[in-house]
């Protein structure tokens, strides 16, 4: 980095708020994509201003910022060969728990757990539950619009964001949305800002919406003899009006590799659906578990297993928590994608996964959120040097996935690692809309550049 | 309009699909913001490629092109001076309802509640309920971000728009979205279309999400002393995780006007409460109502009525449904608003909005949606020439709310009537920022121009 920026930055951070030690720009070149781009600097900002003057330092000069949270993101979003813009360090206080409001003002680097262990307390709780929960904040979140289990009936991160202060890629500070759960005054800027991936403005403070904590919740297995089975049985139970807080998969791959690690499923279940009801009201989840058994009936389960105390609420679960695990015994590298489908299109992408698979001789145990469409898909490779026919496979998928009317990511961004796909998912002019948009908020195009495919 | 326009239209759409009639300017004149604006033109776009065509010579000759679905807007977001591209003779067709994957396809002047009855075979619904939902159009819904009573369970008209067929104001045919549950790939465009006033592009087919028709609803009204207990009565039933699908309340203008239509209210029951539950299983309801009773109880409530049978349920929606036309004694001209606000904040606004018309000698009856803060705030006129005085009462009005966080308007959108508050509301960067959001999309600005506050 150029000295006389070094400077710049040192004079208005003070000294031990920036780093270009080489073993602090390796610490940040990482996320949890498994690619590396060392930066050229970091900047710990104290404060809003502190942003500001950076970014109009770096539109004066013409410096990539790249905005980080924790640095837990799946794409490449908070990677990159410029000034990472680090904001674990000064942005991590919870400003104002508001439960009249229902909702909470806080800095963008408060992990999602620690919101939901303080919220505990007032029987609040924040219900966006990516696997990262424990480890990644919720300014990356929204940044990310980042989903989980509970997205099929509590919605994504950008369903709770419902103000900011920001400062944009021109370096304008803005307090954006209102503190409503109604406003139409002017362009929905939050609902374009969610998803964004820190290449249109950084957050500097969020007010997210919170829900009362329910207080009851029940868990169940079913096992089924295929796939086929679990889908239509999992979308019936849909459209009868019961919305599962959580409604996750495991298949047949999935299934067998989680049995070598401890035999659990017997061998006329190739596919695991398990189901966790939440609400107040004891009999409505019992009454819910008794419709779900009358559905799933037509369906033949070869398991159909209720939760009763928490240790049978926690063996119904082992299964998912430990398909990434499990799975390992396929390969020594995972290429890790998260494509979404329009629900009924499920069975048929899974087929041809299989179908992929084997031609590539690979393979590719899917599993996650069957509710919304949502399938964690596992390309394994044997050693590393089949990444390009990895990658094939990959590119496969996706196409048909496309062609099903499925999109790249459902949860993880496009950052750098789905990068090179855009042009299979999005035509010349949407790339253009897109990049007209970037440059409304960003002229300079300085915050994360060369990401989401966007040049 | 140019002859030689005119001619182009002719003969892109035939004789049958424009018109410069002055009858027909007439009825294309004004929505339901009681505004007029006579057009130059109104034309009939029979399908996508016809309006792309306008559009691409609107470019080319700077002619101002308002979109219009069913013109039951209430900002004057369907009228202008411009020509009117009237979508309800050829973009009213249901494509597709798909049961397993709760969605609609649908050309965008179909009307709210005709979709709604074609969904009711299939037990399905499309639950965004503007009040006008028996004459609006859905893609007019989605362009204002409608909201509605069921707002407050089932969110609002963005939040059902699964992707879309646009034509942006550029010219561009762009598929936007996809039918899955979650989408990460590029920009949310579908969040920035929502609300976006037919100034950004075009909708020429949508693609909504819809929810299974919960089977049972109970309804209840309760009756306080004041306001005040009639609000924290309110929100301590959300607090507890109790979401009705509607919480409607009246002011005690509202209450006493209602009581000269028809004497329904006790005296010591100045503030009406209503609330709707709906859900599938029966006994969940109850036990809801039961929460709700114990709730009240600290508020002592002067009425406590559950409706047990379809003719008590009318009597109990009778005061909500009549509040408008009864509130009509207070005045010849109502100058309607719909202002919300942080829940916390509506006790204090409606004591403000009674001095503020004490203040001018004008009766201001406010009641609408409790429950998400979003207050029809009615400011009423004793005679015509006080125009200038209730837009006074109104600026005050909008300048106290704003100065308690709330927003211009929670569902009605800004269009005309509300442009020229925008300045109050915004930063002269948040309206830079959004006119960079529309040249993105509409660099020669045809679209809907002169409105939302960008010029």
């Amino acid at each position: 980095m150029n000295p006389s920026a070094l400077e710049f930055f040192k004079t208005l951070l003070g000294e031990e708020n920036l780093s270009n030690d080489p073993a602090v720009l390796s610490t940040y070149s990482y996320d949890s994509t498994r690619l590396e781009i060392l930066p050229s600097c970091v900047l710990f900002p104290r404060n809003t201003q502190d942003i500001q003057a950076i970014v109009a330092y770096a539109n004066t000069h013409k410096l990539p910022l790249i905005p980080r949270g924790a640095g837990s993101g799946m794409s490449g979003g908070s990677i990159g060969g410029g000034i990472i813009l680090a904001m674990q360090k000064h942005f991590r206080k919870i400003l104002h728990i508001d439960p009249l409001n229902l909702c909470v003002r806080l800095q963008p680097c408060v992990l999602n757990s620690a919101l939901n262990s303080a919220l505990a307390p007032h029987n609040l709780f924040f219900p966006p539950d990516p696997a990262s929960a424990s480890f990644s904040s919720v300014g990356g979140n929204i940044a990310e619009n980042a989903g989980g289990m509970c997205a099929l009936k509590y919605g994504v991160s950008k369903d709770y964001l419902l103000s900011a202060e920001i400062v944009t890629g021109g370096g304008e500070i803005l307090r954006v949305g209102h503190n409503t759960y109604k406003d139409v005054a002017g362009y929905n800027l939050l609902g374009l800002l969610s998803g964004s991936e820190g290449t249109l403005a950084i957050f500097t403070e969020l007010t997210l919406k919170l829900k009362p904590k329910p207080t009851h919740q029940r868990s169940l297995l079913l096992g089924f003899e295929s796939i086929e089975s679990l889908a239509h049985c999992s979308y019936t139970i849909l459209s009868k009006g019961i919305t599962p807080c959580a409604m996750e998969f495991l298949d047949t791959l999935t299934t067998q590799a989680l049995n070598k690690l401890k035999p659990i499923y017997p061998k006329n279940a190739q596919a695991i659906l398990i189901i966790k009801l939440d609400g107040n009201f004891l009999p409505a989840l019992e009454y819910e578990i008794e419709e779900i058994r009358k559905i799933a009936k037509d369906f033949s389960p070869s398991i159909f297993k209720i939760a009763q105390n928490a240790q049978e609420e926690e063996e119904i679960w082992f299964g998912r928590k430990n398909a990434s695990q499990a799975n390992s015994i396929y390969g020594v590298k995972k290429l890790n994608e998260d494509i979404t489908l329009p629900r009924s299109c499920v069975p048929n992408f899974l087929q041809e996964a299989k179908k992929i698979g084997e031609k590539y001789s690979l393979k590719i145990p899917c599993f996650g959120h069957i509710g919304d469409g949502n399938i964690h898909t596992n390309v394994f490779l044997p050693s590393l040097d089949l990444l390009p026919i990895g990658k094939d496979a990959i590119k496969e998928l996706f196409s048909f996935a496309l062609s099903l009317g499925g999109t790249l990511s459902g949860e993880h961004g496009i950052g750098i690692s789905k990068s090179e796909y855009m042009p299979m998912a999005f035509l010349p002019q949407h790339l253009e809309l897109f990049k007209n948009i970037k440059h409304a908020f960003d002229p300079n195009n300085i915050l994360n550049p060369h990401k989401m495919g966007l040049d």
